[in-house]
């Protein structure tokens, strides 16, 4: 299995950024072929190191690093990503990971 | 349901930090209350952002927010924090995020 975390750090305009997320990006970043599961946090984020100034985390489920790879090439992966850096540009301090996982 | 989210920033001794993480800090973990499923990246992390500088990244799942903070003032999670803090000190560059969270 493998994940993909997004962090996205507090936006200025909070309700612009929630309105978009939601209404847009959720409905595109659903189709990208291979997702298995998509959460997202629901609530403040709390962090026990220093404030956390981030307003949301989603984690995104695929079969491994390889689906992932593939998804974010396809059209639907490419449409999702053309979004995000509409919303969330990568100097916004976005962070994103992608990793294989396993269970300890 | 709720998420822990443990980044670790690649450390300057990557094999005695992999040494303590899975002898040390994994059996203690696992033993904090509430503690639903533990995974963590297994290889390379990847950022489509810029490198990523993290080494390894932990997704703990709990029922919700408050069976976190009560897991974490626990004997079992006093003991896992005080671990963390040996091998990952808080200006080690960790980064911790919890949260409820939601599918979508």
């Amino acid at each position: 299995m493998a994940r993909m975390v997004v962090i996205y750090r507090t936006p200025e305009n909070i309700e612009e950024f929630d309105r978009h997320y939601f209404e847009v990006h959720v409905p595109l970043a659903k189709k990208i072929p291979g997702l298995r599961n998509y959460e997202i946090s629901d609530g403040p984020i709390v962090s026990p190191v220093g404030a956390s100034n981030v307003h949301r985390i989603a984690i995104l489920y695929f079969d491994d690093l390889a689906a992932i790879k593939a998804a974010f090439a396809s059209p639907e992966g490419q449409a999702a990503g053309a979004d995000r850096r509409v919303f969330a540009p990568d100097e916004s301090g976005i962070q994103m990971f992608l990793f294989d996982n396993k269970e300890v």
